[in-house]
């Protein structure tokens, strides 16, 4: 597919994030008006709350758009998702008639701030990262034991915490936890030292189901995908994580880019999971490619400094597709609902460049890697982490919007109370 | 303190569930009415959504029961929560001067269909129970390695699924998952095969909170407690749990009694955790008693048959209370919401007797336990599991009200579709 030219000019450069082609789905406010429903256009935001309002979307079963969260449109299912890309496209073409219409709901991007783009249900993280899970394992195990024996059967997922997930910008306070040092005989409570983030893709479940779905049925919920940092303070999980599973390790913060990125905008740029290492049971196999050739990239900011780019990997690299996550999530009966978020887990590729978490740039704090102004292992209060992601197509670009936060000190004392 | 006598006769007998003194907060609905929130007094429920509309509660900030779960109410605090249970308690307790106008508010208990009381927002579990932990861990790990080493130092705890969460008499269907035993070269997608029930209680969040609180604060913001059937399939869970905990294992349901006990009516009957092994570090020691003593029992129904008991313990078998674990679950600044439930873990005795699941009670499937027509590994199709829960108080009983659920046959085929 070429690029869709739009009469919103900045939609048409070859590198522009959000051409015709991409329409990604976010909640924005101004300094005059509550959060509403917004897609990216070029150097704007069109907002679609108002559209809706004055009639120029002729969605099924509206309104949808009257709330400050894409929950309803989601819910709708995949007939109305095509309905609006159709009629957008056709209100944003270069040469459509409705220009005057639609110009006066144009709202500038830098203009506006940015907010959750849908109310999180619940939070499901995966682990499906054969290059993650191989390097953490080895590091937490050793080799031999790097991969746990069912890792090659099911994407294993543990569920995280809907109330952690916040929109990128939001500041991300480092946590206190219990931590236990391997030369210590008793735990502290203290400040995590080892805070990290995971480069990580999010779906976003649009259609609810009840039972058990196939992989293709999953791969049909999902309304879009977002760009995730899952932040992770190493030290508290390496204490609490047996026998049950991260749990405060990853309750501090979820970032996640400000726009769900369409299931149909990436359709050109669907790829295959690698070769089974094993054969999946039938339940779990892929009628069709279901990942996405989506470039991605993690930068570092010094408090004051400059970014370094501290890892390049890609979507591809992982070993089960989200749709795959989401049918094995749904096999025991489980009820998914619209607004559910499911984790990729870390994406790192397969050189020492392209891992997705100073644990695994770092090997463990052991082998610091250079930014700017000095070295990291973990992050340092004041940093700037900051996940981008993009496809290339036929002289277009699909982006993401910058997945990024700043980390703060920690409370002095986080039982103190003013 | 002694029973408060109600003019509602059935609620001064001492063995009635349901006391003046009890008042627990459900939603119900009749043929005629949809769901609406009641108040369990006697044999009656009564309709406090129609005393709002009627301005019988002048509740501050009303209205707060217009919708059909306790959400509103939970969130307001305990300001209002006293102010509701203090108005309730004028209005019916004997010598009461507005019988006449409640009076048609109480609708038959034997009448109404009972709804899930609150929105879950999201679902919490721990392992908090000493006997359990050490039975469980003496089976899957061996007795030397029983306890994990943070079990003493932390209230372990997994987040489960909260859209599992079902009212007590929601039939639960047999999950189907991916299984591996020790015998077997692959993996098989097959029916669970140990499929159990683990006794716990639910801890009900009213009050939200942003960053660490106290186990003080935790108490206080704790709105009522229910029973909870957190259903686990041990076949499933054995092969998926390492590294990541239960997923699937746990995510087919989870029953609670469809009452929710509020905190102001557990007061009699605090008493206190045991004595710890090792000290706690500060911010997770109890400034008081947080648990409470409450008698628990499990039935067995067979399809068609009798019941029998098969477990007897009480809730204050807890290592952990749940002010204790909400606490430990904000430490990272996880937020909490309203609506939030926190499953105690499973409560097991020290005795054979007094074990809550049949995991331990028929250790592994290898002591079978007698049941009327026969005897029990794990749950089998018909049989109906139900938990009971009751506070004995000078004269009178606070009850919770059943936890029960009929366990069916699995599908054929889950991927086949009509």
């Amino acid at each position: 597919m070429p690029l869709l030219r739009s009469w919103v000019e900045s939609a048409n450069a070859p590198d522009h994030p959000f051409p015709l082609n991409n329409l990604p789905c976010g909640v924005f406010s101004t300094p005059d008006e509550d959060p509403r429903c917004g897609v990216a256009i070029g150097d704007f935001v069109l907002d679609v709350t108002a559209l809706e309002e004055e009639g120029l979307l002729e969605l099924p079963g509206a309104p949808l758009l009257d709330v400050p969260f894409w929950n309803e449109v989601m819910e709708a299912g995949p007939e109305v998702w095509a309905a609006l890309r159709t009629r957008l496209i056709a209100l944003l073409a270069e040469g459509s008639g409705e220009k005057a219409a639609v110009g006066p709901h144009l709202v500038a991007r830098d203009k506006v701030a940015l907010h959750l783009p849908f109310l999180v249900s619940e939070y499901t993280d995966f682990y499906a990262g054969r290059n993650h899970a191989f390097n953490v394992g080895t590091m937490f195990r050793g080799p031999e034991n790097a991969l746990p024996p069912n890792w090659l059967h099911i994407p294993i997922g543990y569920n995280g915490r809907a109330s952690s997930v916040v929109v990128s910008g939001t500041p991300v306070r480092r946590p206190w936890g219990q931590v236990k040092g391997p030369d210590h005989a008793v735990p502290a409570f203290q400040p995590s030292r080892r805070f990290d983030i995971e480069l990580e893709m999010g779906a976003v479940v649009g259609t609810p189901s009840q039972g058990p779905v196939t992989v293709a049925e999953a791969d049909a919920m999902i309304f879009g995908y977002v760009l995730l940092n899952d932040w992770s303070a190493r030290d508290i999980q390496a204490w609490e994580y047996q026998p049950l599973g991260p749990f405060q390790a990853k309750a501090t913060a979820t970032t996640i880019s400000p726009w769900i990125v369409t299931r149909t905008a990436l359709e050109p740029f669907r790829t295959s999971t690698p070769p089974r290492e094993v054969p999946l049971l039938p339940h779990l196999q892929e009628p069709g490619p279901m990942l996405y050739d989506i470039a991605l990239e993690v930068g570092l900011t010094p408090d004051g400094g400059r970014e370094t780019i501290i890892s390049r990997t890609n979507y591809a690299e992982m070993y089960y597709s989200a749709a795959q996550q989401l049918a094995h999530h749904t096999t025991s009966g489980c009820p998914m609902n619209t607004g559910d978020l499911l984790g990729s887990g870390t994406i790192s590729g397969p050189t020492r460049e392209s891992r997705g978490s100073l644990l695994e740039l770092s090997w463990g704090g052991k082998e610091p890697i250079p930014v700017d102004g000095g070295t990291r292992t973990f992050i340092e209060d004041g940093d700037t982490l900051t996940l981008r992601g993009q496809c290339k197509g036929d002289g277009y670009t699909i982006g993401f919007g910058d997945c990024t936060g700043q980390v703060q000190a920690t409370l002095e004392d986080p039982y103190a109370r003013a």
